[in-house]
């Protein structure tokens, strides 16, 4: 199991990804086989292809990602953040309110990735 | 499914709870049949009799609960909120940075509760 150090460096390098514009240092976190749901209630995407599509397109939107509160971990293999994301969709500026919780296998790879924000955390300004 | 306006105010509530030290009012959010992980890591805590000694516990130490970013929804039967708690541990004054995440039944009570924070989230003052 991955140290509570090592957890919160890798939710730290999502940040980072997104804030450099640099998907393949956000995919490297990511196992083979992992599953993400983004948001949550959202269809699951399966493996590192679908994830790969999924951020190829969010890392380009994502105009800034901001931690809204330091990193919390766990007694296990999961660490949680919330953070805002500043976005274009469609051309209008957006600002998504976020709470993600990443699971990690032994290898320190995210396993699991899911992202709690409803209808009402998304403000699109016109 | 419960609407996002309430599953937030079912997260607001148990906040409120604890500041007012009303164990009652937290404990009627939950489902009988709720299971609680807290923190995650921790051996569950199944049904409302397990539940209600938790919080009959952790009530009485928390000295105030503060959210450190608004509550977010989903999607989906799930809210989430980060927050700061104040509290006494033999003693010693004592904070705790948590993540929690809640499920809701069709009831609007919640089903699931898990509190990420890892053993480094929590800083106790001599």
């Amino acid at each position: 199991m991955p140290t509570q150090e090592q957890m919160k460096a890798a939710l730290q390098k999502y940040v980072d990804g997104f804030n450099a514009h640099d998907v393949d240092s956000v995919l490297a976190l990511f196992a083979d086989d992992a599953v993400i749901e983004d948001p949550v209630g959202a269809p699951l995407r399966r493996g590192i292809k679908e994830i790969a599509e999924f951020y190829r397109g969010s890392v380009k939107v994502v105009e800034s990602m901001k931690l809204a509160a330091p990193i919390r971990g766990s007694h296990s293999n999961a660490a949680a953040m919330a953070f805002v994301v500043n976005l274009q969709l469609e051309g209008k500026p957006c600002v998504i309110s976020v709470i993600d919780v990443m699971t990690f296998n032994d290898d320190g790879r995210i396993a699991t990735m899911k992202a709690y924000w409803g209808p009402r955390d998304m403000v699109v300004n016109a």
